[in-house]
């Protein structure tokens, strides 16, 4: 492949991180990223809807042509769950409104591709986001790097797949 | 308000009920309803995207003007409500995609709205539907009488709040 571009999203009720990134002869670029932060005093179907255009709008404007989401962490309660899997929902969605594909990673392995080990901290992933997309991160929320993080992740391991399917 | 039409939502990663109805002048009428089965070997992001078509289709074919969903019941797992959640997320999300709003109501609601007991079975709400639909059930899996029935408490309820307004 000689260019990809993919959406990473790190979905939440409260906040919603995405970034696009394209991936051309190795070299990654930042196309655009945000965080999706619905009305909190607004019903929770509304904010659901909030999510889902605003994914959309940014899914139109980044035209990615895959996407990735990162796989929820364990160990939370079943209230949280049911929150953050409806967020997830909604984010699934708005891909499969464009036709794009979904991946899911789960955390270690996103935090293996940036960092190298599985158990790295929020802060280094968003470190070595910023390197690699050769960017400041001062200005963005740690939603904003785990989902440009899990984008990165996704190319990564479409990378590997299409050498190993070329060798 | 002289005709209401609502989709009723069942979500379920695995099935999917849904059910519109009618209501003009006090009849009940029921337009169509179904369950959307995903493959079940599919990637799970995949069966998402499967349940965000169908119900759009559904959608765009009745024509309703809101939309209900049955809240998650208490007392299951996190990793049971991470995936009911997503499947929620979705139908929000479908809904959504047609600025349909979406009400929610509580599972004890749907069967006193129903049945008059916050506690009946699911068999009864089914033959309360049935008989409100003027319509054999046979031929209904539960998830389509669950989607049904809080589509009829969310007419119910709005009943009650334009009498109230009108008082």
């Amino acid at each position: 492949m000689a260019s990809l571009t993919v959406i990473g999203i790190d979905p939440g009720s409260r906040n919603t991180g995405w970034g696009v990134v394209r991936e051309q002869s190795g070299v990654l670029e930042l196309i655009d990223c945000g965080v999706i932060r619905p009305p909190a005093k607004a019903a929770f179907s509304t904010r659901l809807a909030a999510i889902f255009h605003a994914l959309r709008e940014a899914i139109s404007r980044c035209q990615p042509e895959e996407a990735a989401i990162e796989q929820a962490f364990q160990g939370i309660n079943a209230a949280t769950a049911l929150k953050l899997g409806q967020a997830r929902g909604v984010a699934c969605a708005a891909c499969a409104s464009f036709d794009l594909t979904v991946s899911d990673y789960p955390p270690s392995a996103v935090k293996k591709a940036l960092v190298g080990v599985g158990g790295a901290e929020k802060e280094q992933v968003a470190f070595m986001v910023g390197r690699l997309l050769n960017h400041r991160t001062d200005d963005w929320a740690l939603d904003t790097s785990d989902a440009l993080a899990v984008a990165i992740c996704h190319l990564t391991m479409r990378r590997f797949s299409s050498r190993i399917a070329g060798a």
